[in-house]
């Protein structure tokens, strides 16, 4: 059964590449449905539901539109934020007060979680809303799901990064420590190897938060490279911990979700470059923090992630008015691989996505030598796109 | 008089987007002119000199030469050494030994005193020898020269990154802080304003080495900026100094130019950061130090910057052999701007460039209010290439 009336959606949490490409796909969509009336943008999600501040989507000319989808960052402002029970009879009441039948809510595993709990409190007052998740992180870390979008974006940004700095560091030789976002899973950290192409290109060290981080293996790990090239390349996720699950750094800000703040800061790459100076006594040892320039940076998207995060918009739209499903969260499924890979998005329960997180598969690890598999090139290329070949000189040496 | 013998090239210094350009700029001038038999690259620069490890150029294809051209960074190696008189005579024996009469040396104002410096001691002896700086640098401040190769491709990578992160700091709102690359000149901070399109997009603030740093002005500048936006995006030089000349924060580390190391640390902006905390009671504060990325990140590059530093490097090449000089530096003169932008080339003395450094104009400045002028993107904009538009929702706001 169709429902008709108006819709509303928010885009929540940490801002990706491709973000608005899902929300245009939604509101294009939306164009195409005689169930929805008016389209609302949530400014800075669920926040601006509680205080009915709304976007007139529908309003808006299909160039800018296209012009919005390609933008970084999220164009109707995101949030973080847990709505309480009180918040979410709050957001109903305005809901209904603008006759919202369906709500789509773009973000992460705390943004399906904070879908789950909207579908769950309107169930309990029997108000008919149909509750979407449309997925987003760069993080790559929710369950369900081949992968994310916003990862392939994220992960050419620092495969290209690391194309870069593996150059510079064998231009300048010495220690290099790129510290990667990532809290919890270590698939943004991973896509630092994807642009080796030579032999002795770096990273040549790669630690993510699935693998406990011991300062031994680390400064073991780094002789263990200088013993045979010149410099040394390495890839730090931002959430490592310890055998005993302590963040190696950490600072006391923590948002509404838990989440304590990991980045923002240098101090991790500043504290892991000391412990190097202090015991190998390596002259040169830098740190550089990619920071926020991993999820917004314009001009290096990829491709098949912005078809995808723009199919995720366009399919949460169409599975709530078809009224198959009262609630869900859209996942993609790979169906082939390499040169030929394609696709195709599908509906799974808002529980199943909610609140977890996916980690690195074991499979794409290689614990001891602090490396990343080929396993795991196989599937995150695909996503990130082609990258530009290096050139680097073949001719004769001439010596003294 | 046409010498005939062998070419050595080298490069120095930190390296661009663009220094391979120049470097096969000179070896594909050099395949065209008889009075050059044998063309050496130096591996590490005068490094390679000294231990006689040259890579023979000429044997090259011309395949990888235009695939090294496009690629980031130094590709003989870099060095930061500047050669002391003794030094110099070593470097001389060695070119004696290999027949070398034409050198070439791409880098900044420290390889510039190098070259100068290895002239100055040939003449000395003299060997006949002709040495030729060829420019490049990330921070644009040599003398003489309308601008530098690198300049346009490192302000292109930062202006893109201050346009992404204005939108993410618009999303999640609060005081976000970017440390840029400049040790004593601001040009490269100042490409931080070269992506506004919008009224009210940052970056907000500019604080460059030329302006003495005061934290009162700082933190009254960032009230000024939240009482008209909901958030304030900042751009800030490595090397700002108090008006006693003190770095706002300095490491003790230096190379044997006396260059103090500023970058691959997250301290000044971890610093900033915990100054805005601690006396402004705002929430959310964030800093990313730019890092390496600044000067190898590939993909990015601007074509103007291409084309002019393989012509630096051709024309290097063209002048040391017509014998018209004995040696000098190559300079780009801008003949028109805007739409029309154009540039010439031309050989300055080498002691007019050696060691000098260039300042952001005055009129580049808006020191009152911590900004850069439109002086300064008219004149920089043409070097830097186009940038993306960015689309903003402009549908009618619906309110409660």
């Amino acid at each position: 059964m169709t429902l008709k009336g108006n819709a509303a959606i928010g885009q929540s949490g940490g801002p990706t590449c491709v973000i608005n490409q899902s929300l245009v796909g939604a509101i294009l969509e939306g164009k195409t449905q005689d169930g929805i009336v008016n389209f609302y943008g949530a400014v800075h999600g669920v926040k601006g539901v509680l205080k009915e501040d709304f976007i007139d989507l529908f309003k808006e000319s299909d160039e800018n539109l296209e012009l919005i989808a390609q933008a970084p960052s999220a164009a109707l402002g995101s949030v973080r934020m847990k709505p309480t029970v009180e918040d979410c009879r709050a957001i109903f009441k305005n809901l209904q007060k603008h006759d919202v039948r369906y709500f789509f809510y773009v973000g992460g595993n705390d943004s399906a979680e904070t879908a789950h709990i909207l579908q769950t409190v309107a169930e309990e007052d029997n108000y008919d809303l149909r509750v979407f998740h449309i997925p987003k992180t760069i993080d790559n870390d929710l369950l369900v799901t081949d992968h994310c979008p916003g990862f392939g974006t994220a992960a050419r940004f620092v495969a290209l990064a690391f194309m870069g700095d593996n150059l510079d560091n064998r231009s300048l030789p010495g220690v290099k420590i790129n510290v990667v976002m990532g809290r919890h899973a270590g698939f943004l950290t991973a896509a630092s190897v994807l642009g080796r192409q030579h032999d002795n290109d770096g990273p040549h060290l790669v630690y993510v938060p699935e693998v406990d981080f011991s300062q031994e293996k680390f400064l073991a790990d780094i002789e263990r490279v200088l013993s045979k090239h010149s410099n040394c390349l390495i890839a730090v996720s931002e959430g490592i911990q310890d055998a005993d699950g302590n963040p190696i750094f950490q600072s006391d800000e923590k948002d509404s979700h838990g989440n304590v703040q990991l980045s923002g800061t240098g101090a991790l790459g500043d504290y892991l470059t000391s412990i190097v100076k202090k015991n190998l006594k390596i002259e040169r040892v830098r740190a550089d923090t990619f920071g926020y320039l991993q999820r917004c940076y314009p001009t290096v998207t990829s491709d098949v992630d912005s078809r995808e995060a723009r199919e995720v918009g366009a399919h949460a739209v169409r599975a709530a008015l078809s009224g198959e499903h009262a609630s869900g969260s859209i996942a993609i499924r790979r169906i082939s691989d390499g040169k030929d890979y394609a696709s195709e998005t599908f509906v799974t329960p808002l529980k199943t996505v909610a609140k977890h997180t996916r980690h690195l598969d074991e499979e794409f690890i290689l614990k001891d030598e602090s490396d990343i598999s080929q396993a795991f090139i196989d599937y995150a290329l695909p996503l990130v796109g082609e990258l530009p070949r290096i050139g680097r000189f073949q001719a004769p040496r001439i010596g003294g």
